[in-house]
């Protein structure tokens, strides 16, 4: 189960449709960078259950991802902020309006 | 059962979660403008049971807009961008780059 970055920001997106302690544990190993270990001693939990509620509170975020694609939708938004700060640099005003007018397109 | 914007966001946001009918008649009224009577004839349903669906598809839109907040996330950045825009119009580049980095920030 190696720590990826995509499910910081489902877990951003959907956490609130996990359980409460789905959610906890989720945000202890993916925002907090505690070990499944870690989190198994802090949740008196085993290893292994901390592991089939991360692996399942990961399914139920991907498959939120796939119908909603709101996460996808917030990576574009912040792609297109960056590019405008980028050319905010070079002063280039034509380039900032195509970004912001093709941003409010997409979002 | 007024006709509102708000629905048309929601809907764009988390439709995918509403069942396939549900969607169908959801999008008939907010997106194509179709009036309950319309849509009753189309669909072969009573007039009753369009308001029901939709006033179904309305508060479950709702409620998990309350627990998840895309639609007013995707509502700022519409306003960031369309006050980055703006910023184009009278070349204020250190507007423009404080919009952005605003606008990444509540991302």
């Amino acid at each position: 189960m190696a720590k990826n970055l995509e499910f910081v920001l489902l877990l951003d997106c959907y956490g609130e449709l996990l359980t409460e302690r789905q959610r906890e544990i989720a945000e202890l190993y993916y925002n907090e960078d505690f070990s499944l270990s870690e989190i198994a001693q802090m949740q008196d939990i085993t290893r292994q259950a901390v592991k089939d509620s991360l692996r399942h509170s990961e399914q139920m975020l991907l498959q939120t991802e796939q119908k909603l694609g709101m996460a996808e939708r917030v990576r574009r938004m912040r792609n297109c902020l960056e590019q405008i700060l980028d050319s905010c640099r070079t002063e280039n005003i034509s380039n900032i309006t195509a970004l912001a007018e093709n941003g409010l397109r997409l979002l």
